[in-house]
């Protein structure tokens, strides 16, 4: 499906990407570069890669497809730094968690030599690191991408077909559109783990002595990498305040039924919600 | 351990402690009754029990341990009616999700006959009924126990063993700690849970062909009945919308962070969460 694959930063998703590349057979040939050499190593020891190279040019010559896997912050100037050594004709994609001024930097750091097409599997793991790393994190995960206007209809496929390949359904929409319905679906989902595990926690531990399996299900996220995360909320912080803000008014409207012994308006709320959540389970 | 235990309505809780009970034989007999009689029929046909009572009276006579599994505004009046059958040193107990009025109100219903203590298993299903009710459902989960003051220790151990026996570990507190503990640690996060996929199907469900684990789990809760939860959001109605308030104050300390682009106030906050969440995690 393609010569080489350069997977630039294995971590967890760089890393699992790599061991699914490798055991799909996917390319004949898989490179990895890290910015610390040692977890290059570690990615060709754990078979998740051919070879390193310990110059980025160098990982990145001869790839039909390169794969950005480090911090969403560190991308722009990596691309400048890797862009003069693309093959004409290559792919560069990415499996970040926010894209509208990612996808804009990229893009125009590359320029018309290749074309970036953003990605963004939905996985993940509380765990993070090469260590995490496992063949099978992508299967029945869905991988969001955003074509740029004007994209090659046969690069866009050669990528959908890619993500296919690892294990995951599609869905595409624009770089705004995905930002903000990560907002919603994902990154505050994340705060309000953390804020409920911190609400919980907050005269100490005693309370933990009496969760349930929901508190574990809803704390969850609340285990993910801090620093990870905080780049998250802030390359993303436009929509997630807004998504802040909408939370805040469905926790009033609850608050105000509690408050107006409302028993009617609570079961309305709690019966559309279920109804919403039969049909997210169905989407399956 | 028990001459007879009965069970007031065999749903998902009763029906599961009726099989616990039948199948690590606890009592040598199990009664059940239920408003609807084909309920308590369907119960001793599951093996859930090995009779049904018609008369409520008839089913509490002779038994050493009575479970209220009825939804808790039906406890009071319920109590009521079998209160003069009661034996002489029988225990009554619930699994109701909010303590402190029915404590009392029962408690002051059944008067110097028997004991009331209350008693809420951290267990449950997004499914309900009797249908969905296992022998299992109460292990590894913890039972939470409010003994009244001046409760016997024998009593009150009789029941510790009781909840030991089908597979749950015990924390006892006060009715009221209760009451606040559960808002935080199990009511909250069901709101919150509805909130969130209320939030993300706003405008039609098109987000959820994006969700990944994370929403999944972060949404299950919201999968339950409306009916039982909007009961209990309505007899813990005060304590619920203190811990509505401290969550909001929780989500703004958050958006202050984004909006003032403070990523180091992000992960300093997210950090604490992980570290509370691992507390948690060893806890279990």
């Amino acid at each position: 499906m393609f010569k080489q694959i350069t997977i630039i930063a294995p971590g967890l998703l760089g890393g699992s990407l790599g061991l699914a590349v490798k055991k799909r057979k996917i390319a004949r040939k898989v490179v990895v570069w890290a910015r610390r050499i040692e977890n290059a190593q570690a990615a060709v020891k754990r078979r998740a890669a051919d070879r390193y190279e310990a110059n980025l040019k160098d990982a990145v010559k001869g790839s039909d497809l390169v794969v950005l896997c480090c911090p969403v912050e560190a991308m722009p100037s990596l691309a400048r730094q890797f862009r003069g050594s693309l093959a004409r004709d290559a792919i560069v994609t990415d499996v970040g968690s926010v894209k509208y001024d990612v996808v804009n930097q990229v893009s125009h750091m590359i320029g018309k030599r290749a074309v970036f097409i953003g990605s963004h599997p939905m996985a993940g793991s509380d765990r993070s690191g090469l260590n995490a790393a496992r063949a099978g994190l992508f299967e029945e995960s869905v991988c969001l991408i955003t074509p740029p206007s004007g994209v090659s209809r046969a690069k866009l496929h050669k990528l959908i077909k890619f993500w296919q390949a690892v294990g995951c359904r599609i869905a595409t929409l624009s770089a705004s559109e995905h930002d903000e319905a990560v907002a919603r679906i994902s990154h505050l989902p994340h705060l309000v783990s953390a804020a409920l595990v911190s609400l919980a926690g907050k005269k100490g531990s005693e309370l933990f002595n009496y969760a349930g399996p929901g508190f574990r299900d809803m704390t969850r996220l609340a285990g993910g990498p801090p620093e990870m995360w905080s780049e998250i909320c802030m390359a993303n912080h436009a929509e997630i305040r807004r998504a802040v803000d909408e939370l805040i008014e469905e926790l009033e409207t609850l608050r105000r039924a509690a408050t107006n012994k409302s028993a009617v308006e609570i079961r309305a709320y709690l019966r559309r919600a279920r109804n919403l959540r039969e049909e997210l389970k169905n989407r399956a």
